[in-house]
């Protein structure tokens, strides 16, 4: 067993409340990170605007220099956009290091019913990095990112599709590279943990539900198009999608059962 | 039928892509809002720190001052916390109109899958909402605020748990009211489009299969907890679950039937 790298601890990543649940571990984040549809990233526009900005993107972590890096090493996060987007139009300005962003990922595996409202949570996995994003100009590295964020949508999918793009499809998808500064993850998983002033009330006890209800993403059976001309679905699709259905319930339904840590209070 | 309230359009709230996807209908984003499990919230933690940061926060859109007010009315976004995080140390803190903020909620309903990588996407629904926070001291207003985030989770958990919280819980949470300052969202459903170089090209209609997955958030079974004394799943608990699954899957179906507008590119 090799070591496990960890994001250093910084105030901007240490967490301050149920320290247990945090992770600083290079593996555990940019799993959460690959598995998620959907990243948020936060920017600021400029100093004339008092507000943070949010955009939903797609994003992969891998390294295009290190092709072989594990999933627990340190890599760079990709982020997929359009060329004239307000996020690619500050990253092409930025000076030095380039453009600092927040990439975040968040999934809810459960709903935590306990006693009392206090102690209710959800069962979920979330991952913050910070980093400097800067526009990839290498046409190389940047089709390389092309096909493992369309591969992070549907596994094969890339190979499956009219490649490579045209001219006119490079200039107008742009790819931010984000080095990354510091990251942290959360996981809580396990079953309700409630207090002894409620669970020593009969009164309580007796009338009040607890338990966990699963939540997990369900991919349902493709549609094919009006113009489709494939007859069935491809086998790399069927399979992608048993897989992922599989995996995200087999997640959710086993967090359930995972014993809590002692330190937990709820 | 009354007026329909919209957003004010600002330089940091309007889309410059896909604009007819774009939404500034108040109803439309209070809704993507509400049926979120996990806001994305980010704020700027300070003048020593480049990076914005982001929190995943529970949070609901209500009007505190006109209870009746429907969903396409002016509301507050209320954000539910812990009382000694740094966002509500910040907000705390702030001074004027509250601390800025930026809340983002985005849901992935299908993946698009067409003829190039370049037109793939995903049917989804997102809304950004900027705003000043500051911390709800009034109690009658932050137990009402409670009161609407716990049935968030579960409708009818709050007057099916331990209600009211008792002071210790009460000091232990604080919530975030957000006076918003402007609004928009993004929905996009609908089959593939593509363009005419790959419509017109047999040999990639030929081998590529085009279409749609759905994809919607599953409730599943409730599991009862080592402790739980309550015989069987509760109605309330089982009617809302199998009421969100139908609803979740209905609209991820459906939402590929819309025939997609005619400014439609991809």
């Amino acid at each position: 067993m090799g070591k496990t790298l960890v994001y250093p601890k910084k105030e901007s990543n240490t967490a301050n409340r149920y320290k247990h649940r945090a992770t600083y571990d290079l593996g555990a984040i940019h799993s959460i990170i690959n598995s998620s549809q959907v990243l948020h990233v936060s920017f600021n526009p400029g100093p004339s605007d008092p507000f943070p900005a949010i955009l939903p993107m797609i994003g992969q972590m891998a390294s295009f220099d290190y092709p072989s890096a594990g999933i627990g090493e340190p890599l760079d996060c990709y982020l997929h956009g359009y060329v004239s987007s307000r996020i690619m139009n500050l990253a092409r300005a930025s000076e030095g290091d380039g453009l600092p962003i927040c990439v975040a990922a968040s999934r809810v595996d459960g709903l935590i019913l306990s006693l009392t409202p206090n102690s209710h949570s959800y069962n979920y996995r979330s991952a913050i990095l910070h980093g400097y994003a800067k526009l990839v100009t290498d046409e190389a590295e940047k089709l390389w990112a092309m096909e493992r964020i369309t591969n992070s949508v549907l596994a094969g999918r890339w190979e499956h599709s009219r490649v490579p793009p045209d001219r006119a499809e490079m200039s107008s998808t742009v790819i931010l590279k984000v080095k990354v500064v510091d990251g942290s993850g959360k996981i809580r998983d396990g079953g309700v943990s409630d207090e002894r002033k409620d669970t020593d009330n009969a009164e309580v006890t007796d009338r009040v539900w607890t338990g966990v209800v699963p939540v997990w993403e369900t991919f349902g059976q493709p549609v094919p198009s009006a113009t489709n001309k494939v007859e069935g679905v491809p086998e790399y699709m069927t399979s992608y999608i048993a897989s992922m259905n599989a995996q995200n319930r087999d997640y959710a339904e086993s967090a359930v059962g995972i014993p809590l840590p002692k330190e937990e209070q709820h």
